[in-house]
């Protein structure tokens, strides 16, 4: 039987992934990665001796092109595939990773006398320098009352994409007036490989993926972006923004984008008219990726911070939950997305603290008791995100006595992040989402056992561990899969090419113990009652620096 | 000019201390100490294979009287001082520390048949074993409302005179029968010295301190000790026991409680006749010691724990303080006792916890502004003393993030205490306590300038260092001159006699910078929030081990 491959593209904030995939059983059979030739841009722009100001983060257009190239090329190769036997190209990237671009594709820091204006250059996700811009956007749309803000729990994010077209129209005029068109990077990459490589690309090819508009573009199907008086509202110069500087069509994630130019194919070393998925945003990879098939499977992507994500078939908005967006993750679902601001930076934060190895601390840790002994956290060391989106709130250490060790502190952190994810199931649930199963993915999970048995107990739930430790990449793969279908795709066949793609591994599950699920009811009940005292504590006389 | 001298005679946890002082002008002029031969006996009694049970901490009191010969005598070969010129001896012993012994002064654990029995010897004030005990006493005292229960907040210690008899009565009870007399440690080695040494002592000659009997024995100069109803009704077996087994007239600290035995002379190495003073508790002692010559002075006691003392015109019941006492630390004052459970330790624990020396944490912290960049710390590491009075809350840190340091939860712990401190000032005042100096002695004071400032800043007040670090003993060594008096000192001699044995100096005090005390004046007013709010969701619902 002829084996059929399909190729997930995955733009992190470091590098490039390439991984080559068998449709029929999600065999990885070639991989490899690129390191973006500049990085992240945050002291100097290259080539030139432009200093940067604090919190920028920017990233080189032609760093993507060539590092996907490069690491294409090399995962083909090492595949010892045929490019025609792929059917397909998925795309997923940081987000809101951004650029201004001209007509043709062309991004603005290629056009000549551009080069050496920061804010002509892609702005990365973690580029922080638009404060007074969210805090306008905020302000104007809170006074407005607009009616989009429920859908993001109240509050318009430093990350997003109207902060940074603002910061650009206040802080560089002349970038904002040359700009053609605003876009997502990953939007853009899906362009370039469909209607490019610039000078070459139409406006009218482009495709904006419903995932990257809808999470952090304000968008929605039923409503579209902000409206011009909003707009005119923030500022009278933003008003035509959408208008003249936004072209483009809507299309979910797993449908077909377009295929790959000549000259785009020769690129990537595969076939011209190889079809190519819409974007979608990296970490909403992981949930077709980790293999939630369908509805009600709740993904927890868990790294340094942690996003739990889940379709559903019914939408909400939820006081609390910062996204829900129809057509946001796959096509025909309501994509609902959380998140936790530290989960393995607040155990590295224990371990620097402590001056204590993780491998030392998960080993005693695991000794000791469900309760650690008698220390509670709060695991608000980066903030809030779900569901208190409040980014000044503080993590707390309860319960601390003359012999507490580091140990009881990891301990105490990780149920802490364990009762942190308790409280977002319990939001959603009791919002209206049904939630039946847990899959588990992102680097900490293989890590660390004990977590994962606690978070089991604490959800008193099986967690499923992802097949693979590239559910993102794999998830891209699998929209590429989706896209290559004649017309797109419906719930029944969705769910059968991911299942195949995603086969699941039994020993791979974690099973509550039912006697620490009762114990950790009761230290859940204490967690909660004390994030809600906390909360209100912290916020009214909390110790913030009061000089 | 002739000069004379006192001797203080200080009886600590491990090692008693003798000081020689010159009346004239404080000067230490001979000092020695000993450590006790067999230590605490917590494990094995001496010369017996009989093990202890969990808990108990026992004493030998011919550790005591071998201890203080041998100290004594090596302090005045150093003083190089005639035993002519002694005037008076003092003696400051830890308490409740306590014994049975038969009307000659024999300690019962000396008599043939009971040195194999633990409760025949020497209870240490640490000795934790009267739990059942304390308890029943509590039950008994709450259930009929004694009108002594508010003198001390509302419980009895553990650690208390009653406790450690009614242990006795229901664990010993053939010690209990042979007991001829209950007394403090501190009494009963004022009485070898003046009646003694044993088997030589007459029940006549008894003089007990109104510190230990006001402080740990329930006991007021108005209503006596408890009444025989009461402990009827703890146990009907211990309704007489102060009327029979507790004989003794009762003097406060600094009144002659008799003079030197020929017998008691020879051993100390000094002269027959010498006025020897009734006890004091030792930390009491550091009252006089540390330069408090009259009222309104609050002397902070600062070690591991602190014990915060004041002597004062006016004697009212508050809330929250846990003893007043008439004549009980000076006579002609009210006393009051209040204490902090944990503060050289909760630093202690901060550098255990994260590797670090003090060294490095302190001149870390000192280079932080007020407020410890947003950490705040409850100090309860080892539960509240004063006002809360309860050894089962715990420590908590607010306002953690990733980038918190080691050092910032070092300085907030030294805050946090500092709070502590202010909470009881206010109470005190609050209670109508008038407070107009502080004076700091004690271990801490001299190791971290850093932690006075701390605490000049939050109570915006100077606060001046005792002179010396030996202001236990002194303290002592000021009662043997204050016994020296041929009648009861007044209060302006009194006053005379302290301000002279206990010169200030000018240069070791500290005083507050107006700009850190606005400061410190906010993040109080947090911890004073925080410590209501945490006390009640921590009693309610708190982080205790569930299972």
């Amino acid at each position: 039987m002829k084996h059929h491959y399909s190729i997930g593209l995955d733009f992190g904030t470091e590098s490039v992934r390439a991984i080559v995939v068998d449709v029929a059983n999600g065999e990885l059979v070639g991989q490899s990665s690129r390191a973006y030739f500049n990085g992240v841009i945050d002291t100097v722009l290259p080539g030139t001796d432009v200093h940067l100001p604090p919190e920028y983060a920017l990233q080189s257009p032609t760093d993507w092109l060539d590092g996907a190239s490069v690491a294409c090329r090399e995962a083909m190769l090492g595949a010892g595939v045929s490019p025609q036997d792929v059917i397909g190209i998925g795309v997923d990237f940081t987000s809101c990773t951004m650029l201004p671009a001209l007509r043709d594709g062309t991004p603005l820091c290629c056009v000549p006398g551009f080069e050496r204006i920061p804010l002509a250059w892609p702005k990365l996700w973690k580029h922080h320098a638009a404060k007074a811009a969210t805090q306008r956007i905020n302000q104007v749309a809170r006074e407005r009352a607009e009616a989009w803000l429920a859908r993001y729990g109240g509050i318009v994010g430093l990350e997003w994409l109207f902060p940074k077209i603002l910061e650009t129209l206040t802080d560089a005029p002349a970038v904002y007036d040359a700009t053609e068109v605003w876009l997502e990077a990953g939007d853009w990459f899906v362009w370039q490989l469909t209607s490019g490589p610039f000078p070459a690309c139409r406006a009218d090819d482009l495709i904006r993926s419903t995932c990257q508009a809808g999470y952090k573009g304000l968008w929605s199907a039923e409503a579209g972006y902000p409206s011009r008086e909003f707009l005119s509202a923030v500022d009278p110069q933003l008003a035509d923004v959408v208008a003249t500087k936004m072209p483009g069509r809507f299309l979910p994630p797993g449908c077909l984008a377009g295929v790959l130019t000549r000259a785009s194919a020769e690129r990537l070393g595969l076939a011209p008219g190889t079809p190519v998925s819409a974007a979608i945003i990296d970490a909403h990879a992981g949930v077709p990726g980790s293999g939630a098939t369908g509805p009600d499977t709740l993904v927890l992507v868990m790294g340094t911070s942690s996003c739990h994500m889940i379709n559903s078939v019914v939408g909400h908005e939820i006081p609390g939950v910062a996204g829900v967006v129809r057509d946001g993750i796959l096509p025909g679902y309501f994509g609902y997305e959380t998140g936790q601001a530290a989960v393995g930076d607040a155990f590295a934060w224990v371990a620097r603290l402590t001056g204590k190895s993780h491998e030392e601390l998960n080993s005693q840790a695991a000794l000791l008791a469900p309760g650690s002994g008698g220390v509670l956290a709060i695991d608000w060391l980066n903030g809030c995100r779900t569901p208190l989106m409040d980014g000044s709130l503080t993590g707390t250490l309860f319960g601390l006595r003359l012999g507490t060790q580091p140990a009881q502190i990891y301990r105490a952190m990780m149920e802490a992040t364990a009762f942190g994810l308790r409280t977002i199931v319990n939001l959603l649930r009791d919002g209206g989402v049904p939630i039946t199963r847990f899959v588990a993915s992102g680097g900490l999970p293989a890590r660390s056992p004990l977590l994962m048995q606690i978070y089991a107990d604490v959800l008193n739930a099986d967690i499923e561990l992802a097949g693979t430790d590239q559910s993102v990449a794999l998830g891209a793969a699998i929209l590429g899969a989706l896209a290559s279908r004649p017309i797109t795709v419906q719930a029944e066949e969705m769910e059968q090419i991911i299942k195949a793609m995603t086969p699941r591994h039994d020993d791979k599950s974690y099973h509550p113990n039912p006697h620490n699920a009762v114990t950790y009811q009761k230290l859940y009940d204490q967690y909660h009652s004390l994030t809600r005292a906390g909360s209100i504590a912290l916020t009214v006389a909390g110790p913030t620096m009061v000089d």
